[in-house]
């Protein structure tokens, strides 16, 4: 069977509407680029819709394996406790369970952003814009 | 007079070593891949060094401008208020100055990263890296 892969784009979630935006936009821009995965996006507290909820809407896609990826700087508790918690995953491998449309697919569980020289590339790029 | 710029990398600052580590690791990329640019980071709270002692390390290196760039994925009162706040930005012009070597260095200010293609690639290889 070839696999359908789908990306949960995680968010922190705030009451300000930035950080919902940010996220929302980073994942059309995936969706955009890449039309043969399914991407949604969710959020740990505050906005919405719910890392839960979010995962429930890959109902219907047909996808057979789902990567949660935190849309977050940097490791910390959200990453290491709080998502996972969410997600139920397995405290070993890192890797969960949903039950969509009838049948049990699999969840694993990306790295945050880190240092890595896009980021750089795009911090230079916002110094740039204003010198 | 030939400009020599300074980028100050402003990190959140955490207990946990994470923040501290990401921006720092970003801020000598940056210092590796452009030479001819001054580049140091600095905290807003927790991790050292403070925003305010990196702004003062400039000194001795000849910038003539330093933009300062928050490090963080959204704006938010951190980036709206805070941080000017320490910085001392004019809330109009959202610029500032700071005292090196007995001259004034004007200080700009740059955006968060926000949403951009660079993050979404980012996100898209995270989840590459686990799928």
């Amino acid at each position: 069977m070839t696999e359908k892969i789908g990306i949960l784009a995680i968010g922190h979630g705030s009451r300000l509407p930035y950080n919902n935006q940010v996220v929302s936009e980073i994942a059309d821009m995936i969706a955009k680029k890449h039309p043969e995965f399914v991407i949604r996006s969710g959020f740990m507290e505050m906005s919405t819709p719910s890392v839960e909820e979010a995962m429930l809407s890959f109902a219907g896609t047909g996808v057979t394996k789902i990567a949660a990826v935190p849309v977050f700087l940097a490791s910390g508790v959200h990453i290491t406790k709080d998502i996972p918690e969410i997600l139920k995953l397995d405290p070993e491998t890192k890797q969960g369970k949903v039950k969509l449309d009838g049948r049990e697919v699999t969840i694993v569980y990306g790295k945050p952003l880190g240092s890595d020289e896009l980021i750089a590339e795009l911090i230079f790029k916002r110094a740039q814009e204003v010198f």
